[in-house]
């Protein structure tokens, strides 16, 4: 037997073109063995082995193609397996699938697997939201008769819908696509893999697992090549799961020497600090605040939700930008806002904030407020969009209880980023690079977000929003063979950080319930962008 | 990655017993990576694979058995495999079974992988006889509608029932069994596996598979742990096939340095030299002579089937022994006997030319033959047991056409010994090792096969008699590793002769057709064995 292939950049999914010369009496190596035999030539002499599943099919396809065929395969578990073959000819691609799998929202990118090329892109609701949109109602109904198999079928009837509708519509056989990457949740990739997730949610809080691997799309029922091999992201634990590793793959943060910090925003804010040599993750609850969970007039981004504010500090005039249709689009449609989302929230408490229409405490100023606030049931409002121009006929407001959820959420986030940047002894003043991943972080102003104190005042090009970063990750996976090993390396390096909520914690947290803080010398360009008129 | 794991002469289907603490907080690892990690601990640090269609029936055991278990594992592909948990406790071993998968006859031995002992044996007729007792008419009916399913499914139901009764019978259950080894000739391989025989027989006779390696009991259907691999004997071509390939394994001639010949002598003759460095093989048509088939007395080994003959040159009486019941006895019994083996007519046809009733060209001698000889419709016959001794109420008979029909036998046979000797550049005296593989080989005596010039005039102790080697090799293969490495080896390594009957090839066989030889020199033994009285 032969070494284990060192991984190299290549592909781990490719397409070869043995010559293969048909049977005869001087030559009569069986069929597959001939087909292994001109692989390896191709190849360079690697160990190929051929599932035995395939080998009917295969052998069929071998003769009816008059042995003129091109052979897809794949890299793992040091050699090489056959996935099918196809009839060579010219313009015969393989394809790939990435995959995020979000338990709300599942987005599919279809990649052309030899140009490494993305040729289309969709998303959908996860379907499980009709049996309950929380995770934790899953896991329930999980535990009824059927009920995995149920949540596990409707996940993928819905998901080779999507599968075949993309295919069509880019005109190309399914079976074609001999690869995919997967990431998702820990409880996802469960349901995903018809895994009982009960568990997870149940001290000690231990999943079925953590590395899978790589799965047969034929084992797993979905509609591509049967032989394309599945990769699913690993889980570090229950809480830290494999889209969050795939996310830290896309940052490439683990190649570089720079020590960055990777966010992920969301109910929870998971947080990862490291480089190339080490690396610590954190996750914990942010508070739905910082989604637009909260605070009354608080949604999920859509068409006319408010995301931009701007207060102008001498006029206190409003400008107000809420997103239209699929774009972003100034206020100057006839139908008013309906809400505000995350972003839009942060942005207006920081601009409140250099307005001088709040203080440190969060609390409102009365006298730059003036008309505009209001009590309503004993608690004071401010009118952000009056009724008549608001697209809901009433006023939208944002309630002194708003704000108050808000400060938990960004002192929750700034408190967590400065526990994990003091385990591992650097100052957050030390941090070079620092990624937001995540649809909803990508819409965050960092400005913003360091005037109200939640993320650390560094130099605004620190910043780099990086989008979906569980499909980029999945996606970075499926192309390239060391890449592919960097995923299952980060998963290995995590330390993961248990957060304690101890008497340190909570100093840091009430520190971190000012505006932006309780120590000013942590955000100096704060202060430089406060109008001087309302520095209090 | 780890680099390949060097194979050695240790198992590789074992057993081991983690040492795994329930979870807790504290350590909250994922349940399968956490058996994972504890059998990788107890290996050595081995890259263990554990196949997804297993994970949510070990997730569950682990818990029921409160993560105190035993794991099995099979080593293949440059990894570990695990293949199920049982609950540890003192006396559970994992078991193995090895299979000759005969066109007639299966034989199937039940093995401890513990401690490599034979637990139990049992042979069964190949319920495919049913379907055509020739390998050619089940070549053709597995082109019937379903006929291939249909042979497959008749054999495994046949294998299930023999397992499950082996496993009964020893007080074991099937799900112990977690190894098993298969050697077959080439079409009985593919109907085992499902594989589409048709081009076997059909120019440029070409299999689906030669080496195919391990298949998972599951996936094909057997009735042991699903999860245990099934080693499959690979085969050299549609001529040469795993039992032989398997054969040449039990003999260890690949492992010495000596130059052996191993000879399977049935209505084809098998025929393989070699030593540690090269190895050559041929197969070619003995004629069915040997086996009893074509003598008008001739018949398979069995009760009341002449198996030896003594013949007195000076008295000329003869001494006849027959198989009587499983075992052989004097001819002591009331019931005569029916009819003669291939061994039995071996053995009649030295000691007629011993006893100078046949002269070197086969001819009988009537001077010597005497009152035994009678001319029936115009053929002499020899009479070798009388009517009234008879168990049949007739005579048995020798005919001067019976005898001929042996002769081309042991001519050719002779004839390709001689031809893949000078094929190697080594003569027939060089050998300094002549095994005898099969049932009927066991039963031939030397002295006999060398006075009728079959096989050459060796030292009566270079020949080796073997058994069962097909079964043999399967059973040796399971047990190491290093020999399971051999197996594939031995198939790369065979320079397989095809056998041209060109005028150098006839010239050889007219040569061969007399007794022993044209070429007297080169059976120096049987003149010696001859009675003066006889000396032609």
């Amino acid at each position: 037997m032969k070494k284990e292939k060192v991984l190299n950049n290549g592909p781990w999914i490719m397409s070869v073109s043995p010559r293969l010369s048909p049977p005869s009496l001087k030559d009569n190596t069986a069929d597959l063995d001939r087909l292994v035999k001109g692989i390896r030539k191709e190849m360079g002499d690697e160990h190929v082995k051929v599932d035995f599943s395939l080998i009917r099919d295969l052998t069929r396809s071998l003769r009816e193609y008059h042995y003129q065929v091109s052979a897809a395969l794949f890299e793992g578990y040091g050699c090489w397996h056959l996935i099918d073959v196809f009839k060579s000819g010219p313009g015969t691609h393989i394809h790939g699938l990435a995959l995020d799998l979000g338990s709300s929202t599942l987005v599919l990118r279809l990649i052309d697997l030899e140009t490494g090329e993305t040729i289309d892109e969709t998303s959908f609701h996860n379907p499980q939201i009709e049996i309950g949109p929380d995770i934790l109602t899953r896991i329930h109904f999980a535990t009824t008769e059927d009920g995995l198999l149920k949540l596990q079928d409707m996940l993928l009837e819905r998901l080779n819908r999507a599968i075949l509708e993309m295919a069509q519509k880019n005109d190309l056989d399914p079976v074609s696509i001999t690869g995919m990457s997967v990431a998702g949740n820990t409880t996802m990739t469960h349901l995903f893999l018809g895994l009982d997730p009960y568990w997870i949610c149940r001290e000690p809080y231990i999943p079925v697992i953590n590395t899978l691997g790589m799965v047969k799309a034929g084992d797993l029922g979905i509609s591509i090549n049967p032989g394309a091999p599945v990769l699913i992201s690993p889980n570090v634990g229950s809480y830290f799961g494999g889209d969050l590793v795939a996310g830290i793959l896309a940052s490439g943060m683990t190649l570089r020497d720079e020590t960055a910090f990777l966010v992920d925003v969301g109910t929870n804010a998971e947080v990862v600090i490291g480089n190339r040599d080490w690396l610590m993750a954190c996750a914990g609850a942010a508070g739905p605040a910082l989604e637009g969970g909260v605070a009354g007039m608080g949604m999920m981004a859509g068409p006319g939700v408010i995301d931009k504010v701007v207060i102008d500090p001498d006029t206190l005039e409003f400008q107000i930008r809420a997103i239209q249709g699929e774009t972003f689009d100034q206020m100057d449609n006839a139908q008013g806002p309906v809400g505000i989302c995350g972003s839009g929230l942060i942005d207006l408490a920081a601009q409140l904030f250099l307005a001088g229409m709040i203080d440190l405490r969060a609390r409102f100023v009365p006298e730059r407020c003036g008309d505009r606030l209001r009590n309503m049931d004993g608690i004071m409002h401010l009118i952000v969009v009056p009724a008549e121009d608001s697209g809901t006929g009433a006023p939208l407001t944002l309630s002194q209880t708003d704000i108050e959820g808000l400060i938990r959420s960004k002192a929750a986030m700034y408190t967590i980023l400065t526990t994990i940047a003091n385990t591992v002894n650097i100052s957050l003043g030390e941090i070079e690079r620092f990624y937001v991943a995540g649809t909803f972080g990508s819409y965050i102003d960092p400005r913003s977000a360091i005037t109200i104190g939640m993320i650390p005042d560094l130099p605004l090009e620190t910043y780099v929003s990086l989008g979906n970063t569980s499909l980029e990750g999945a996606a970075t996976a499926l192309l390239k063979s060391d890449l592919r090993q960097e995923l299952f390396r980060i998963r290995d390096r995590i330390t993961y950080l248990e957060l304690n909520v101890n008497q340190e914690f909570m100093n840091l947290f009430s520190a971190a319930k000012f505006i932006p803080h309780t120590d000013r010398s942590l955000f100096p360009s704060v202060r430089e962008w406060r109008s001087p008129k309302t520095q209090g």
